[in-house]
């Protein structure tokens, strides 16, 4: 299963727990696990608690450690200017795997799944979703 | 599988190997994958050589870049006092995937599965542990 | 499956997609996901858009947060000097899970998977690859 998503970039945090949901509901397993993918190199999978406070927080620290507007040596690759978003992804990886308990996405509270995508210009993103049992 | 670790938070590290072993020789599976991972959003699943000096410096280096006691706009939603904690999680995040062979946890030498609690009071966590074949 | 590979340590940067295109090919599953894991706790596994610009940016951004030449408490427990390789690790951490899609890992145009050793000196590197359906 996959689905795609219009990102704003700057990391941007989008939530996609019921997405998820829907795509573990539908394959009917009842026990194993469901990997998130991103399939982009600028974009990742976590898990936040979806307030806008902490969102804030995550920009403030990553901006801090790797600004965007910083010369990267990448820029001179292809002209484009993402750099740092190339450096966030590859720390927070494009993947999350989750449990699945009697058919459900077995996740805690306050635990949302969340995109985020740290490019510098809008774009569509590709999620896949695979259930594992 | 799952069972629950009583924590202490400040980034405490709390070496988990051996339930997730007997969680692996409980299923009799051979060949496969276990997933381990905690249902928090102030916790998270890694790899570390379980040693006083090394989680000693895990907690500096953390301490540096997302300090405990600072304003984060998240205190302003609950009132609590765990945006570090919320930071840290994200990056580490929840989940982490070991392979599976002739029945046994596939780890390098040094390897050990740690669960960090980086919530800023004592909890309870719940770590599932789901084999997948 | 199973292969080895030479690294000079100092976050050197390997692509290794094609190792593991082959695994998922020889391993003839049509539809699941592949687990790719570095037996060690001094070096990891992500994506990145394999680029010399990029990986000298990784280099420099890792060394700003966690330089290499610096006194780390693990170094008084063995003797060796890669404090810094097992904080990298920790973050990174060793596995990644791929989908695997009509017989084929599903990445994205700039998605390549990379072994990072953040150790100190040149190392054989054991990397497990287990396909999952």
């Amino acid at each position: 299963m996959k689905f795609a998503i219009e990102t704003q970039g700057h990391s941007q945090v989008i939530n996609i727990t019921e997405r998820v949901k829907e795509c573990v509901e539908n394959s009917q397993v009842q026990s194993g696990a469901v990997l998130v993918f991103v399939a982009s190199s600028t974009a990742a999978i976590t898990i936040l608690e979806y307030e806008s406070g902490i969102i804030k927080d995550l920009k403030e620290v990553l901006e801090k450690v790797i600004p965007e507007n910083q010369e990267y040596h990448h820029h001179q690759k292809w002209g484009d200017k993402n750099g740092a978003a190339h450096l966030k992804a590859a720390i927070f990886k494009p993947d999350l795997l989750i449990p699945i308990e009697n058919g459900k996405l077995r996740l805690g509270t306050w635990q949302q799944i969340v995109l985020i995508d740290f490019d510098e210009k809008p774009r569509q993103r590709e999620v896949i979703v695979q259930v594992l049992s």
